[in-house]
């Protein structure tokens, strides 16, 4: 079968982490990516671990592109992109609000140039409100929607997540929007503008801590490992390295419980129910290491786990990805690069079983199919005149 | 214009957090979704704060769906559902894998009752591998994929965050899956199955942490609130609270120092180059908290902006839902639900200009549609027999 997305055409004009996660969701999945760099290249060629000439940061978040450079200060550039434009399906971008129309492109053109085109925005803050003009990172994402509030050991400082999460999370919503436009298309006929944002996707994956808000006014409290309304739960000691444990109702305690011999606990008044276990957490926590320090993590992470009873280890980022179940999701791919050896990184995280994503191509050298993308859109560039 | 998903029928099985995190995003935008439910209901009914009768957790993500009583325990359910099945276009389930199959659904059957059936599932490790059979649960999913080992403070412990972010990024995960293999299903007529798990998904939220690790084989130091090899960066005191600060190259650094009338660090060869800063993080950071201390955050919020520096508060959640720029984006929205007052909750984080996502119906009461969907389906429902 061909690819899910094969036949749509994304213009790509998108620098270094929402935008190219975002375009790289769809490219995975079969669709025509071109990226477009300015004669610069897009700066993530130059961050990062720069390993046999290649930037792996690039490669990572660049598989399965073609690059294409045009250089959007020179008319006749702008012009190949105009007419690139008429026969595309998608355009990506995550500029600073403003940045694509003094460009020359704003939206009125780009729908007039090709009314079935999806026009996608990724940024910080979004098009409108009183930030619409900031510049936005992820750390201020992170900062400003509440996450860093939340994030963090209890009595300790808010803390941001070092993984830049707002990006990806606004380029994952972003490619989730495109793909919605797209079958919007399929009756209209006709494209349209979205945008994913930064600011409004961390605001969105608060999951039950939001509507608890909501509901009693007060914000929750950082708690670190521990649930600030379920105990036990947490990281906990054993013989040899911690294991965290998270039994989320009743019957999932009795379980821990019966599997650490520890029944007497649901006997005693001070341990029989789970809000009287939350003001004893501490003396919890110790009975339940007292016998967990019997036995290395391995053991009880198998025995617990048996139980039906979620137990892992903290793994670091060596472990994870070399884990067998990382390895069996297909989390860890070799992808060669001609001229620059193999590049290892992050497989791709939904599995479509007709259609599977694929490894079509690696990461673009800078401007690497200029003139194939510009002949099969039957554009001719002018000899440069400088 | 029609919402971007209208015609799309979705047989939603899912419980709890991922799999209605994922079925709200396509019934936000307007696919039919059709919430079956065992006569106990969702558990999230019955979780959280409940204020007139109704769980804001629940109502939060389950939003704009319909709600059928089925007893899958039996038969006769179980024939009605297939019934349903024969003109679905979605089903979703967040089983552990295996049940599906053992309530006498596998996919085998799904697609002999309806090839053109997309058949999602969403789970912490996937249906294959040696922890299939594990119970997941977010925190175990933090720790597995690593997120938690680069969690937290410089020397402290990994820290989980407390978000659920592992449920809702294999929820949005799979709402694209999803889309793909609709967008499939145009080329070829026929479904597929669809997976995404929590342990993937968090896999893939490193951004440049992982390339970093894979090219140096070195896991990335937990360096809480500053960055791992960018100084000045990070929370800074001010007059009266911290603000984030995040010059993430040179040219942002100048206009920084440049706004604190700190031009003079440039030239002193101690903080000249990113590299030497780094290495005087701290004596810097007193330099620069000098000047900040004078004045109160949000004068420097606004200067900082103004010169292009990426500058925030760390809000708390109060402060995060009430900011006019959450506000702009349509990020709070207050549902009336008949009976119960009305439900104030997260809105929608993707902006569609032609076809936006719509508060269509509040979340549903239990069975509330169960008469009028069988009917739609044609199917009816014999008495019961008990």
């Amino acid at each position: 079968m061909e690819a899910a997305l094969s036949g749509i055409r994304v213009i790509d004009l998108t620098r270094v982490l929402s935008g190219p996660f975002c375009t790289m969701l769809l490219a995975d999945l079969g669709a025509d990516v071109i990226k477009i760099e300015g004669p610069e290249g897009d700066p993530t060629r130059g961050i990062g671990t720069i390993r046999e000439g290649l930037s792996w940061y690039f490669a990572a978040f660049n598989r399965n592109k073609r690059s294409v450079v045009l250089d959007l200060r020179r008319e006749a550039d702008k012009a190949i992109l105009a007419r690139m434009i008429e026969k595309a399906d998608v355009l990506v971008e995550n500029f600073r609000p403003g940045v694509l129309e003094a460009l020359g492109f704003p939206f009125a053109r780009l729908e007039a140039l090709n009314p079935r085109l999806v026009v996608c925005s990724i940024n910080g803050f979004g098009d409108a409100g009183p930030y619409r003009d900031r510049p936005a990172f992820d750390f201020i994402a992170q900062a400003m929607s509440g996450f860093m509030a939340t994030n963090g050991e209890e009595g300790g400082p808010p803390v941001r997540a070092a993984a830049p999460i707002s990006d990806l999370a606004a380029g994952l919503y972003a490619a989730f929007g495109i793909l919605a436009a797209l079958r919007a298309r399929e009756r209209s006929g006709r494209g349209q503008r979205v945008e994913a944002t930064m600011l409004g996707a961390m605001l969105s994956l608060f999951g039950y801590l939001a509507p608890e808000f909501f509901a009693t006014g007060k914000p929750p409290p950082r708690t670190g490992n521990d649930h600030p309304i379920l105990a036990p739960y947490g990281l906990f000691r054993t013989a040899d390295r911690e294991i965290a444990v998270a039994p989320a109702n009743e019957a999932i305690v009795r379980r821990l419980f019966a599997a650490l011999g520890l029944e007497r606990l649901l006997a005693d008044p001070r341990y029989a129910t789970n809000a009287e276990r939350v003001k004893r957490r501490e003396e919890l926590r110790a009975a339940i290491e007292a016998v967990l320090v019997r036995e290395p993590a391995e053991a009880w992470i198998a025995r617990l786990n048996a139980a039906g009873v979620p137990c892992a280890p903290v793994l670091g980022l060596p472990e994870a990805f070399a884990d067998p179940q990382a390895r069996a999701l297909g989390m860890v791919v070799d992808v060669p690069h001609p001229g620059h050896g193999a590049v290892r990184m992050t497989g791709f995280p939904v599995r479509l079983s007709a259609t599977p994503w694929a490894l079509r191509r690696p990461a673009p050298e800078l401007g690497e199919h200029t003139e194939e993308v510009l002949a099969e859109f039957g554009v001719e560039r002018p000899r440069d005149p400088r």
